[in-house]
């Protein structure tokens, strides 16, 4: 196949044509496909369902060290969970945190109490002018929704197929006191589903910020989120950084969302002993302390790390053929036509296509009228803003893998005709 | 029986001897009573054990409008919980919202965000000088370490038998723009048991604050808790608020900690409908939304108000004893020897007590000394300053009958002892 790029006018104006036979068609058909959501599909939430049986009233509720956990108290989570994810991480049981329902809560309040109480000690971060944060992209809209509703000035950084450009990490960590974190996704990133190299992980480790309260939030969603064969290994960045000395810098953040329910599974932290001492002493005070017995009917289910394990295999079972499917259209539809290039993750929840440079938003509108929804372009970036209009989220994991095939079809046909006229327009017709 | 300040100081320290006997002996047997913790008990907690298996693998799993509740999704809660508290409260859906597991957590995220992000667009507080807080008193411990938390003032204010002194409330929320908030329990309060009367009630409607983001946090932690007789009828305030345009000054909290599971129950609010609006679109950024699962399985086994009332009359045929148990030691004892007073509540988790001026930390430390641990006296005070040194907090439902009314005795005998001390040293001797 020829690239559109090396095309006549007249040539462009063919394909163009004969594409726009095939788009009319979808049209037609009245299609309502949403590939924006990176939601397990309800054959994956099936996956959990014996977990509602696991605890009842039967079953006991007490903790490993014969707790109540129907009644008042605690804040840090009961001991097999915190022990269970402390080996999972590798790291003390003291450095882990078990909460509530979600991470994001998590990391929403981590700022919530840098911003008005100020970290270990330190000065409040709104009161010491507007801080910023570094936001590699494309990335996570949910994380930069947060710095918006803080009013954190977001500062995008290029991610490279190893993480973050560390050179212009270390550049602005070192150098401006007021960035004051930086949001990451280590492992099978969203949207890029890439995992950070050990000598990423190393660089974080051995910064030198300017500011003594600068944060590293690493937001390891996707831990045990693997699709093919051999799980891709993240460095422990809080060894790390204990290594440096640096051990307060890191939030580690993680969650059972995608591996039990979504809504209903368990989030958690790893962080200095220190950290979790100041945040267990705020949590004291703002809550009292999380749903026990839900973690307790997680454990009652998962047992253990191997439990774990086997659960994400079941889950990649399902996910997998999806992932393929993508992977595959795109391939069939848009290889060697110099149009888009694409992610192929080796776990995670996303690919991410990037289209010819300002095509994103025009096969977006173009696939909206054919009835295929895609996240929002420039949602993958800080202030909703893609620079160069080119990269678009496919959360492949929702529908099912008819609508998806359909969907991603749509999609490819929709970029062609998105580069097509992106190039008639250069070449002035 | 004499009362003890008609007593001579021969006659008070023959008192004295016969209660030093018996104080010894209790001393002797070397008790570990802790009547401290307004938490269930664990025949209490027995009631909801069925909860646990109303939600199983075979149940169903989606709310009334088919939502499935495994799954991401919604952050305001499930329809069908939404519309029970809608009718318990007597207020309108729109005005509800049925969150985690705590209410505590939902007060502290809301000052949270009063603090730092300001109310429906108004300034943040904490960037409009040291905001201060009205506490009527004695009150809540959790309420006032947020406030200690956040560094805000608190004004302490009198709790009288129909509620805080309004006169101080109005004068003070209607002179200060400062004053932005005030902390109520307005039924079956805790710790003395009272109930606001309608007058209380409708003099906070009308309230004119100074400031416009002045919020009455209306802590209604014991809705239906309920011990003798008839229910305490409570006003609405909402409502009452809206009629005078004052709807967006009440955030009223309730939860089922004390109805089915404390830690793995629901909590919730009630306010107007742009404050519903601007909550739930900071929930937005703030949370995945709260464990729909959980809310399913609470509705599943409570099923609607009735199946509510019938739920608190279990729990009222288990503490009623208790209570009564407290209240007859605390006549038997103390009754005719002018040196306390105490509470006797319709309703809720605690009994007041209140001893001599003067009396209330050494009666503590005599307790302590004796086996019986008490509330922290100061606790249900501002800073932990009680500042006449008379209230000591009940707390009958977590003990057994047996332990509590031995604990009850000791603390009667240590309040006496407490009292002669005093009075002899007033008379020098």
């Amino acid at each position: 196949m020829a690239s559109y790029s090396e095309m006549t006018a007249e040539q462009l104006a063919e394909q163009q044509a004969a594409l726009l036979v095939r788009y009319n068609d979808y049209k037609s058909r009245e299609l309502s496909l949403d590939i924006t959501r990176g939601k397990p599909g309800a054959d994956q939430l099936e996956l959990s369902m014996s977990m509602l049986d696991a605890l009842n009233s039967k079953s006991g509720y007490t903790d490993c060290n014969g707790v109540d956990c129907r009644n008042y108290g605690g804040v840090i989570g009961i001991p097999e969970a915190r022990q269970l994810f402390a080996s999972v991480f590798d790291v003390s049981m003291d450095e882990i945190i078990v909460g509530g329902n979600s991470s994001l809560n998590m990391m929403f309040d981590t700022i919530s109490s840098a911003m008005g109480n100020g970290l270990l000690g330190g000065e409040p971060w709104a009161k010491q002018g507007r801080v910023k944060f570094l936001c590699p992209c494309p990335g996570y809209d949910r994380h930069f929704a947060i710095c918006e509703y803080f009013d954190i000035e977001m500062i995008p950084i290029k991610n490279t197929p190893t993480g973050p450009d560390m050179d212009e990490v270390e550049r602005l960590v070192q150098s401006d006191p007021l960035v004051k974190g930086i949001w990451c996704v280590p492992k099978y990133s969203n949207p890029t589903g890439i995992t950070y190299s050990d000598e990423t992980v190393m660089r974080f480790a051995r910064l030198k910020p300017a500011a003594k309260d600068f944060r590293i939030f690493w937001d390891n969603s996707y831990f045990v989120h693997h699709l093919f064969g051999e799980d891709v290994k993240l460095l422990n960045l809080l060894k790390e950084c204990e290594k440096y000395g640096n051990g307060n810098m890191v939030y580690m953040y993680f969650s059972t969302s995608k591996i039990t329910f979504p809504g209903a599974g368990l989030a958690g932290m790893a962080t200095s002993v220190e950290n979790v001492k100041a945040i267990t002493h705020r949590m004291g005070i703002q809550t009292i302390g999380p749903d026990k017995l839900n973690q307790l009917r997680h454990m009652k289910f998962i047992k253990d790390y191997d439990g774990l394990l086997a659960q994400m295999s079941r889950h990649a079972e399902i996910i997998r053929p999806k992932f393929l499917c993508v992977l595959e259209t795109l391939e069939k539809e848009l290889e060697g036509f110099d149009v888009a290039t694409w992610t192929k993750p080796d776990g995670g929840y996303f690919i991410s296509l990037d289209t010819m440079k300002g095509c994103a938003k025009r096969t977006y509108d173009l696939c909206l009228d054919a009835g295929v929804k895609l996240t929002k372009v420039g949602a993958t970036f800080p202030y909703g803003k893609d620079p160069d209009d080119t990269n678009i989220r496919i959360a492949p994991t929702f529908p099912t893998l008819e609508e998806l095939e359909l969907a991603i079809e749509v999609l490819c046909v929709c970029v062609k005709l998105a580069a097509i006229e992106k190039l008639l327009e250069k070449a002035g017709k």
